[in-house]
């Protein structure tokens, strides 16, 4: 930190950065603007933070979800003040949703040029309600010692609660008198020496890793037969202890375990006795589903997107036990459900041993086999470019040790469906909080930036609705290969019934954009190729590359969505 | 409206739509989404709404909001749950500042279906916050005639709080159980007759026009010698009537009309005796400011951009009269002001004669003469792409009877200083309420769609800011030329005294996207023209167009910051 400012301002702007630079922030978005000045000079300045400027403040919101989203730690966002705060709005609402720390930097104006037209002004108190964790106004900077002593202290707090334990966005609002930049401002004096200013910020450190004490199953458990775990999606940090962790509770317990493909489970698994990917298909085959009726239910984190799977919990009432260290409630099945405050990635779950589950874990076991041994049947001899393929084929022709980010809609189904699974290790990254199409390739590309190689699964209306991701591209440190189904429209409502009504359908559900994504790429610089084949595919796949290239798959949603039902019910068949 | 519906969704929302139709409702926006889709369905369906689908929420927003500005209609804003609702919230932003009618219509779950990660539902009410002027969740749809009767005196309820007196967004989330489709529902049974239901809605109609009581001004400022009339952004919906009525007021009053280029004064306002375009110069000249302090500022609707006309107001603690019909306190100079209630739109104001002011209006106008013969010979031979001169050039070249839709940061500033008087009237438009950079394109293809041949006038971070609002183009029914200003950044920041600190300048401030736009344009298929005359611009200007094209005119906003600055001071010195 600098030992002489200008003015006021300027040294209150540093005293949030150094703070937050202790509190783990290590990237900060500015979005360009004037009032915000301040903060922009003092995180561009700020040696350990990078400061990234991005120029939409939807884009900046969402690319910051994706940093916090892979590093864990909380990610600033700084804006001016007026609409460029509600531009954050979409990104504040997935990173409430998803647990995702975020720290909301607003510039604006005093309150004496507030509500009068001062321009560019709009009330930001409060501005996304129940969306953060906490809201504050800060003070008009003063250059007191007492005054930044508060400044201190209450950004380290707001930055705390954004960390744990309910981890999510938080809103300071960061009033500004004039001068904005740093200019000589008379009368101003900092009211520190350099040896008080040296260990001003010395007992601010890091809150990582959540205390809990470690939670315990009843005994009770041990007796039941039938029981399964179910995994939704997830994404922790230390993926390889959660991973862990979730082996040795469903080992000791000899219960199955059913993972969606948002979860690292199906590559990073290899520790788990019973690992079912295929329960969607098992479960649409009637006689089976009643079968393999269960009697308890263990939920990590939350509930797979599978609506075959949810069904199947609710219509039998099952108990439930859902481990969560959030507070969100996560059972839309509204069954005997019990939350147990539990983090799989610190410390575990005690469990009791069960051999009594053996039988029903088998059952679940040959079941799924049938299930991946057909779909590779079915798919290696595949040479159409279907979208059912193309999940399936990630799970065989990703490099290792990557991140793969999957967009919503279509592709969080096609992967629960058919991503098998895997001995090399895959980061997967989704938004299931709101699970919107908004921000999808800002979020992969924060992600990526900076990180390992990146894939990107996504149709070609959620990549548009966010084509300004694109324009960070320029300045993106890292690798990230858009696999772009382009079906021409929402292929999600294909497989709705809605699909029947043709008269409405195609304008207001099909929706084609038509655009040449070709030229889209070409318009940021993006390196673009026209996926032919699946080798071809194959071959992309194992290329390393830097910067952002797009692979464009070229679909045809009625096909696929037939497709997929003729799947479903052969492979269902095939399971009687 | 249709007789016989499929289940109770169909009903519930066909009297939804036919509600809004009777208030006067003429488009809806439909967002791609399922949950939304009984709406959809009422609208797309209705024969006397225009029902558009577009993609990005936060365009679509932008769009209707364009729509309303131009036709002084509320416009249906419908989305999904999820998200999307989020990114409404932009639009809604800059509607509810600057005062434009719009319903929106946000699909949700039913409450048994919240806060359980149902999949795509977040907490939507009252999610616009102080925004919307009213927000009202509607029951979950149920078919007795009770309930829809409360539906129906509800929605004309909200619809006429959008519309009057103090107009702008307003919230009705609408939750709704399966199914979404018209398909039959078990037991549904239509509680109407034909007959009761062609009377249903006789009874309601549009609310036009506000029966504002004639505001009368006090004999006493008969008395005052300095009196000036200023006028900012305006965009009313009767044009000629209300120019007449400033024209009339300030004529009788003998004072001069200081007039911003955002409304229609500067085209249309032949009747008002002292039309004065050039005060942002008249008053950078400070023994003019100071000869010209004023007595009695009378203002109408809000205040002009100009910094300087509001720093010349404020330091002088001026009185101030503000005729508005809005809530909005519009005086940033915390004048001596006082607010009267009127609506130049209708009725007029009355206000005493006077002569005793021709002394200081003729001074006025002598000195604007100055002004405009001095821009007019400084640009008439000016050859290169300047800035300055494409407003200026805007006045002269734009064709009769059209819609200019001016962008926010530097096109206001531009249009302030340059646009010189005209006769032919032209319709202007601009996003002043929260003075946004967001939606710019979506809102002047609004303004456009099956209006008036329109002209956008914009800078290329702006345009790159809602690039969505090009996926619209393809079924865009109207002609927008964009006027791109490509200066390769933040022009704005190039006038402040931030660029002198080049460290930090260009990354965090100039931000040049590096786009390229002849390929942007390509993507959309749009007609794009690199400008590189001003003989060039004016023809193109002059040609009849469908769809949406590009005239990219590539400046230099270094270059152009000096010469506005040095322009300022030579006008100023002229005038001393």
């Amino acid at each position: 930190m600098k030992t002489s400012w200008a003015n006021g301002n300027e040294l209150w702007a540093d005293v949030i950065a150094e703070t937050l630079h202790r509190k783990g922030v290590e990237y900060a978005i500015t979005c360009p603007g004037s009032r915000s000045s301040p903060l922009t000079f003092a995180f561009a300045g700020h040696e350990s933070i990078e400061a990234i400027p991005i120029l939409d403040e939807r884009s900046a919101g969402f690319f910051a979800l994706g940093l916090a989203k892979r590093s864990g730690r909380p990610v600033a966002l700084v804006c001016t003040s007026g609409s460029a705060v509600a531009n954050f709005f979409p990104a504040v609402v997935e990173a409430s949703e998803s647990g995702v720390p975020l720290v909301l930097l607003t510039a604006d104006r005093p309150p004496e040029l507030r509500d009068c037209q001062a321009g560019q002004t709009i009330d930001q108190l409060k501005f996304f309600g129940g969306y953060v964790r906490k809201a504050t106004e800060l003070a008009v900077p003063e250059s007191s010692r007492e005054m930044l002593r508060y400044l201190r202290q209450t950004v380290a707090h707001v930055a705390e609660v954004a960390t744990a334990p309910d981890r999510g966005p938080v809103h300071l609002n960061v009033p500004f008198r004039d001068p904005l930049i740093p200019v000589a401002q008379d009368g101003f004096v900092s009211p520190f020496t350099n040896e008080e200013l040296s260990s001003f910020f010395d007992h601010l450190g890091i809150s990582d890793g959540i205390p809990f004490v470690q939670a315990q199953l009843p005994e009770s458990l041990a007796a039941i037969e039938k029981g399964v775990v179910v995994v939704g999606p997830a994404s922790p940090d230390n993926e390889d202890s959660w991973c862990e962790n979730v082996a040795s509770l469903a080992n000791s317990l000899g219960w199955p375990v059913l993972a969606d493909a948002l979860n690292p489970l199906r590559s990073n698994g290899t520790g788990i006795s019973s690992l079912v990917c295929g329960y969607d298909f098992i479960l649409r085959n009637r006689s089976l589903s009643e079968e393999l009726t269960p009697e308890h239910v263990l939920v990590i984190g939350s509930l797979p997107t599978s609506k075959v799977l949810r069904t199947w919990i609710g219509e039998n009432d099952v108990p439930m036990t859902i481990l969560s260290d959030r507070t969100v409630n996560v059972d839309a099945t509204h069954s005997r459900s019990v939350r147990v405050v539990a983090d799989l990635e610190f410390g575990g779950v005690l469990a009791p041993k069960s051999q009594a589950a053996d039988v029903y874990a088998k059952r679940w076991i040959e079941l799924d086999r049938t299930v991946q041994s057909e779909l590779d049947t079915r798919f290696s001899s595949e040479e159409a470019l279907i979208e059912a393929k193309l999940s399936w084929g990630l799970s065989k022709w990703l490099p290792r040790e990557c991140s793969l980010c999957v967009s919503n809609s279509m592709p969080p189904r096609d992967m629960e469906f058919y991503f098998g699974p895997r001995i090399e290790p895959v980061s997967v990254f989704s938004s299931r909080g709101a699970n919107g199409i908004d921000g999808i390739l800002s979020t992969a590309m924060g992600v990526a930036h900076e990180g390992e190689a990146t894939f990107l699964l996504t149709g070609d209306l959620a990549l548009l609705h966010d084509t300004n991701g694109a324009l960070n591209a320029k300045q993106f440190k890292g690798s990230l290969t858009i696999l772009l189904v382009n079906n021409a429209g929402g292929g999600i409502f294909e497989m709705l019934p809605v699909s029947q009504f043709e008269s409405v359908f195609e304008k207001h559900y099909g929706t084609d954009q038509q655009v040449d994504f070709g030229a889209w790429s070409k318009t940021y610089g993006l390196d673009y190729e026209l996926i032919q084949s699946w080798g071809q595919l194959e071959t992309e796949l194992g290329k390393e590359i830097a910067g952002v290239r797009v692979l464009e798959v070229r679909t045809d949603r009625k096909r696929d969505a037939v497709l997929r039902k003729q799947l479903f019910k052969d492979v269902s068949s095939r399971l009687g």
